[in-house]
């Protein structure tokens, strides 16, 4: 299949471009008789929209999502559910120059490459906006998590630098930059307000947690549940590299150090983060990904444009800072595609 | 599909457990008129091989590959090579306690509670044993590779928290844990004596270069490039953690910083590690992955029977120190069979 | 992937239902740079549009096809490709009585056992209306295609028993019937009105022809064209057979009869219907496709409600008298489908 | 995935030549824990063997199914299940001379024209040898359905122009055309050997019952139920055409013939074939399939050799006069395969 579809039971395909006429999913393999509302949907698309912190675009985009198909008096029918968001806020013209100028750190250079045609407008495809579909597909997967009590939460350890020394669970939702840590959360305020006033922009460190999950999901040897959370995250666009459980610490760990011992109540450790040899071992999952800074930025960079002239640019359209906190929510919803689906996967060959 | 089938186009499905009668792989969508022989793979295969350094088992494996299908007068039909690596070494005996026993760090728990039966013997399907069917299909896409002039080099940089200063091409073949550093490779040896008298085990990092790769490669927006070379590389047992360029550096750069700059002759830097948006961008691809400790030690631990009673154990049989250096040639075979995947997707599409 | 979608390379997945929002499909695959606009798409769904003979449904829907992304300036960008059909003239009332009665012929029985909950305005998902969907990325497939001078013809062999007995190719369009034999179309005619006037249906045998395909297309040994074929058609709701070149009457014939000898200038005959042990041989492709009379009868039939107790039904909804020639246009794009799957399944291992 | 792959959750791969070292199959997603061993393989096998029948070939495989991985202590473990078949009675040389020749029928032109390149030792993977690896997965299959009591049986309906007239199931197994009818086998054994003599070859029909099947499997719109099963069987090589239930009567029958009335006990009739809208009703299945002559034939035809020069061939290898009746149990092994799949998919979003 073509690289526009995740999941092999709970199938999700995202469809359109930042500036087109709207964006949006099709859900393939939802079980029925699941309820299903546009508010539910709405909520977790709401976690996503800009505007509500000082490093996020100033485009005003309402992000609502519109049920098309596949849901009957509040109830999924087994049938493909599409979701469509439009696009109401798009200003192409600001985008003008970038269509046949490179942006360093963005994807104009190789999908000319790729495809021999691009649609520049707002970044087309490309565009980070493609992961709201992501985001309402994520919001279908989660109500499914939820009746097995599976909950998946993403959170802020750290942005340009400033890292979460504590971590209070509560104070993810009371700062804008949903660090589980308030200190930490007024130093990152004013670090992004210094990187903004400079035309810069910064990256971060995502931490997601899953709780709830039974043991025995994933498939070995390929399809095992890290294999396919790595791929999962390291999709969406920003991510640089995704560690599970002790991650780039276990390198330097000794194997008496790294095993997690087992008791009669369960493990004595968490080192393997929840997976082990591909499956879930029904402790808590834990992931950390890194985000890269912004790549559009006001202050001057050297490019091309499609000739391979040299031109200098200044990227000044409407943008985040970081893709922190947004970025959030859509690891949150990816990490439920990953896991509706290896329950499906799990439910068909389960005794 | 079920999880031992890895690629869309250049597909493989790995088979066998580790104590069984073999071993192998089915590649289907390989290219017909490919030469490809035996030593080809062989050649690959001895260099997963254990034995050469003093981190490795003492199992004494031939791994011979034999293709059985797929190739005829020396060259692929386009109809699936069948490669078969028999078990000829295996000592079961050794394994029968852990038929009830749950060793710390490996797969016995999560495979008797995802599937209710396991093959104990040398770890069954769960074995690192497995790894050498994917070195077998990786010698294939690597020739195929190679008629592009595309190159992939695994080489450790860091084993046990001795990491390598300096890098030396040279010097990787030169030393047996395949460092590009000849100080750090000597210091990796006294570590590794000094852990395995103590009957513990180590970790460490491989790095992987990609060269010679066109642009164009990578599928958004979910079969981006990176996402499906972490997804392969997370998909090795020990892996829990990959990173692509900057990768999690990212996190403290700012964009003015990370944002790679296009010259008329190329690009000014690599933090993106050769790919934008899912897409190589046709400089160097540069990977890292974690290594986790062997979690098979001597060292005694705790654990529980399938019974849920307590017990400790001791882990003696035939095992590595460290998983690396023998894991680096698995990590170029993962990254040849993605990038074999995507040439053929390009190739679908391409004008 | 679950059951939606269509194709390995050039991949389609339908959604929507009768009396929903509207109904459509997203392509994903379709190579770049490929010129498509709505006219294309249009022009084939008017083909399927009900109305213009008596033996169609007054439902009068425009069939609009909207393309809402993956085109950028007239062209395809390699990108998701969503077209969208809004349903206008659905009247739900009518169908109220099927929420709880099963229609014979139908899948409202099926649906129930299957999924427990079924949108039963229109038919839901069952309706036949889905078939736009296929028919407007079947128009997406046909521009594809004739790049490469491929063409694909649907056309009326038997309706109602009253079969061609001449094939004049210029007659096709010059009956509502579609049917290659003037005088048959004439006694179809009178029989579609006595058979309308009793409050029955009829069925028939659509007869497909492929023209300038290529040699080499399929992929032994499942994926056989022929066998790629034989799922696509059959995955029309009305279609009970399909026959590939001599088909059943193959069955009769002996080896001697049956063979196409090889001359210098091709083939002599073409029993085998242009594919060879499942590969095109560049041989006209020939199929049939029986077709079964339209379930919906306004004569009194024999069913069971929900909770099983008998009762009457007298399906007295805007239905078409025959499935033919409405789905003549339906099998061409299904036809389109596969063959453009299976152009870029061969590109992608072409030497 | 290429085309050597049949199943999306139970899922078979199979590979190997006519005259190569063997042939076999990979099946992944069969569920643990289901008692299997090499006499339930074997079994099935046995019933496609050559050499009961005056109709079949000369050449003695044995046949014997060797299961190399995936089976523990006599139960499925989950993982991949590998079954080895060797090549035993091979003689190529008979075959030398089709290198260069074309044999009429047989893929020897069409896979020239797609590979470039062709194993013509006894077919190589055209061969109808590739089916037995396929009877070895469907028998597998055929262990799993029988725990739910799902019976799937394949006769001769016609063989050479002679029809069974009667159905008497018990005579199936007392004759070598596995007939149900004694009369017509008798006549059949006539036209065989009048046939022979002649060194020409018959074709003839399979019918196919499945009994026990639950109502709800097969997956709208695409994978309907019927639509697999066409192509599965479709993609076998002699097939010309396939049924189900009135198949290609359908195409006379009016509306008020063709549905099939539903009673509080039951539907009153079977013209559906058990299937509606792609999904099973619960009754018996009947499909049908079109059988070719075998195209190997001692009778002189026109064809060309490799430089398109003509050439005349009689083709004298050890071949079946009818691929009737040692195909019948290569359908149901097809059919077993795509119930299986179904199952499992069905089981994944069951309630």
């Amino acid at each position: 299949m073509p690289g526009n579809t995740f999941g092999k039971l709970f199938c999700v395909t995202t469809w359109g471009e930042s500036h087109g006429q709207g964006i949006g999913v099709v859900i393939d393999g939802c079980p029925p008789c699941l309820p299903i509302d546009e508010s539910i949907i709405q909520k977790m698309l709401d976690r996503r929209r800009p505007g509500n912190t000082k490093s996020s675009t100033p485009r005003k985009e309402p992000d609502q999502a519109e049920i098309v198909s596949g849901i009957f008096e509040g109830k999924t029918t087994g049938t493909p559910i599409l979701i469509r968001i439009e696009n109401r806020d798009a200003r192409s013209d600001a985008y003008q120059p970038y269509a046949t100028l490179y942006r360093p750190g963005h994807g104009d250079f190789t999908y000319d490459k790729k495809y021999g045609i691009r649609d520049w407008r707002g970044g087309g495809r490309a565009s980070a906006r493609e992961t709201a579909s992501r985001v309402a597909a994520g919001a279908v997967a989660k109500a499914f998590l939820d009746r097995d009590n599976i909950r998946v939460t993403a959170y802020t350890e750290a942005l340009g630098g400033i890292a979460c020394e504590t971590f209070d669970a509560d104070a993810i939702a009371r700062n804008p930059f949903q660090a589980p840590d308030m200190t930490a959360a007024e130093r990152m305020e004013t670090r992004v307000e210094a990187v903004k006033a400079a035309g810069d922009s910064l990256g971060g460190i995502v931490a997601i947690r899953i709780e709830g999950i039974p043991p025995g999901l994933g498939e070995p040897v390929f399809d095992k549940l890290d294999a396919d959370l790595a791929k999962g995250l390291m999709s969406i666009g920003a991510v640089k590299g995704v560690e599970i459980g002790s991650g780039f610490s276990a390198a330097d760990m000794k194997g008496s150090e790294h095993n997690d011992g087992i008791l009669p109540g369960g493990f004595a450790s968490n080192n393997a983060g929840g997976i082990l040899a591909g499956i879930s071992t029904g402790q808590e999952i834990l992931l950390r990904v890194a985000v890269k800074p912004i790549p559009s930025i006001a202050i001057l960079q050297n490019t091309v444009d499609a000739d391979g002239n040299p031109q200098t640019i200044s990227v000044k359209g409407r943008h985040d800072i970081s893709a922190i906190p947004r970025i959030n929510v859509v690891c949150e919803a990816m990490v439920c595609l990953v896991l509706a689906d290896h329950l499906l996967r799990q439910r068909a060959i389960a005794l």
